[in-house]
């Protein structure tokens, strides 16, 4: 066994718990936050909510917002640029992974100055960042917990990964509260890249025994509780989502991710595609082709989808890809790739980048750019 | 659900990697750590070991190993104080929990100043802690971990618990290869320390899904892998009893323990007896006493301990507090707490000890201290 590195936030988790934000803040040393968050959050009332608490607790605040979906590399140097001339201390994100994201570009641009491009890949900040206190308003980005920050170069057309142990923020608040303001899709969409981290994370080349449990049950409670939670919207199920969410992320924050990602990344910078949307779509080819590498792992994953079977390893596994394919048609999402990106053309250019992902290096099957590419036309 | 908290250190874990404390020093800001140690880990060669490795690293060092197993209160006002005199800004523990409760304590009174008495219970720490790498040499303790250190006042005879967030190390480097110049009685004594610890954390009443899933983790590797670690002495399982063990302590820091820890904190303040000696006394009769609170939890510890069962929840429950019985016994150690501690006359003031203890809060079913004695003349 190599040396394995395990590292996560503290962790404040519980419905109410956005109330502990301004304590938490001052732990870090906070007298002036920077919240970033888009306009989403704000008509949702949580940002005025996030302002209240930290008045409440006589805090001064500064708000950034200019982010979109996918966040841009110029919006993360205005936000830099921004922070400094706040002179603000602790960075605060609220919102999904855009804003979370962006908050970890912003923090890395404030303290390492240059350009965002510049620490594209693994470990290359320098200098520490400001203290980082996150509050996720989506149960799936896992960039609350996470040592990734995914962020969009707009002239190479990429979705640039930024891996660091320092983008693991300080401390994580997370309220499942703030999902029951969320709509059906979102919650889908989110819970179905939660569920794809958790299953790339556990066959991932340099998964643990630590981030394996991890996986496991993330993967078993949004099978029990995603459609209950999109039924009911209830409270209870919701939580436990966004338990999974946060046990995926600790997951694939410390054993990366496959090939699903990679090509996400991939087609979320060239097509600006939403994230959640293409894992449903590619996870199960991805699967196929990776079931040579890993039979066992994908049959102990069968375990959760199916009653026990009677056949081989391989046939169990086999069985657990067609069963994860059941679960995602039993929700209403899209199910082809042609269905996302209209025009095929850009296929090539799009698995060449996608092959130059840091994720693929952990893919439990080596892939060329040629295996990626037949993975999307099994999957148009 | 309440709000629910959970911190762990950053952990490097695997065989050879105490070489990354020069590193791990550097990254926490040092320039002259403060080693803390003991003889026996000085006699096993790893103290000149890890000085080399500061010294290659152009790092200066401090070493303090006045220090007993439980250690005593003086032993940490000596260690505050040499701490600062010393002009050192990194605290490095290695050793089992002695020498890292004792590492924990001489951070608090270095920074914090005063008696360690004054910070007995939760949350009464107040200033920063300076920075804490901890390299554990046993796997049982689990300080390295945990937001824990037990520290035994010499004049009123009992083993404080000192319990805060700030107490959890930054960094945790967890090496197996250390336990392979450990003898067998202590393998087995810190490997039922862990699985203890896991069984207590898993029956809290403030377990929470993050804790479970670390809890069952545990226990099931101390069941697969200690009989091979103690037969054959060979890296692959000693590996897997210090993934347990590391399992165990982030469940137990963050959801803490019940009436066995409570119980055994008593015993070592009063008889200065072997913390890892008493648990295998205690558990099967505490968990009897508990059984009624939590039969559920209980049998699903028995899908470790057993075969599937066919009777009721209740029975299997009971069938696995035997099967756990039954481990303990296939190993040489004590049966009876009459073959600890040779007079009975301070039972009673013993279990009122007991039942001031900070671990109790946290158990199962509410416990006077006339309940712990029951349980006491039940092990007797």
């Amino acid at each position: 066994m190599s040396v394995i590195k395990f590292s996560i936030p503290e962790i404040i988790f519980g419905s109410g718990s956005i109330s502990y934000v301004g304590l938490c803040a001052r732990q870090l040393g906070a007298e002036k936050v920077f919240i970033v968050s888009d306009s989403g959050l704000e008509k949702a009332g949580w940002v005025s909510r996030l302002i209240d608490l930290f008045e409440r607790d006589h805090l001064h605040w500064s708000y950034y917002s200019d982010i979109t979906s996918n966040p841009r590399d110029y919006q993360i140097h205005h936000g830099g640029e921004r922070y400094l001339s706040e002179d603000a201390d602790v960075i605060v994100a609220l919102g999904g992974g855009s804003p979370m994201d962006a908050a970890k570009g912003i923090a890395i641009i404030a303290s390492n100055g240059g350009q965002i491009r510049d620490y594209e890949g693994a470990n290359r900040i320098q200098k520490p960042l400001p203290p980082m206190l996150f509050i996720p308003s989506t149960a799936g980005s896992g960039s609350d917990i996470s040592q990734f920050a995914i962020i969009t170069d707009v002239k190479r057309h990429i979705k640039m990964s930024i891996i660091s142990r320092t983008l693991v923020p300080n401390i994580s608040i997370i309220d499942p509260y703030l999902l029951t303001t969320k709509g059906e899709e979102l919650i889908i969409s989110s819970a179905i890249d939660a569920l794809c981290h958790a299953i790339e994370s556990y066959l991932s080349k340099i998964a643990s025994p630590f981030t394996e449990s991890q996986s496991l049950l993330a993967i078993r409670l949004i099978f029990q509780h995603l459609k209950p939670a999109v039924e009911t919207k209830t409270l209870k199920h919701l939580c436990q989502l966004s338990i999974a969410s946060t046990a995926a992320a600790m997951a694939f924050s410390n054993a990366s991710l496959g090939a699903v990602h990679a090509l996400a990344h991939a087609l979320g910078g060239m097509f600006d595609t939403m994230h959640g949307l293409v894992h449903p779509v590619l996870l199960p080819h991805v699967l196929r082709f990776n079931l040579p590498s890993c039979p066992e792992k994908i049959s102990q994953i069968g375990e959760i989808f199916m009653a026990p079977q009677l056949g081989s390893t391989y046939d169990t596994a086999l069985s657990c890809i067609r069963a994860i394919e059941k679960f995602f048609d039993s929700f209403n999402i899209n199910q082809k790739l042609s269905e996302i990106v209209k025009d095929d053309s850009k296929l090539e250019t799009l698995c060449k980048m996608a092959y130059n992902d840091a994720c693929l290096l952990t893919n439990p099957r080596h892939a060329t750019w040629e295996d990626l590419l037949m993975i999307c036309k099994e999957a148009w």
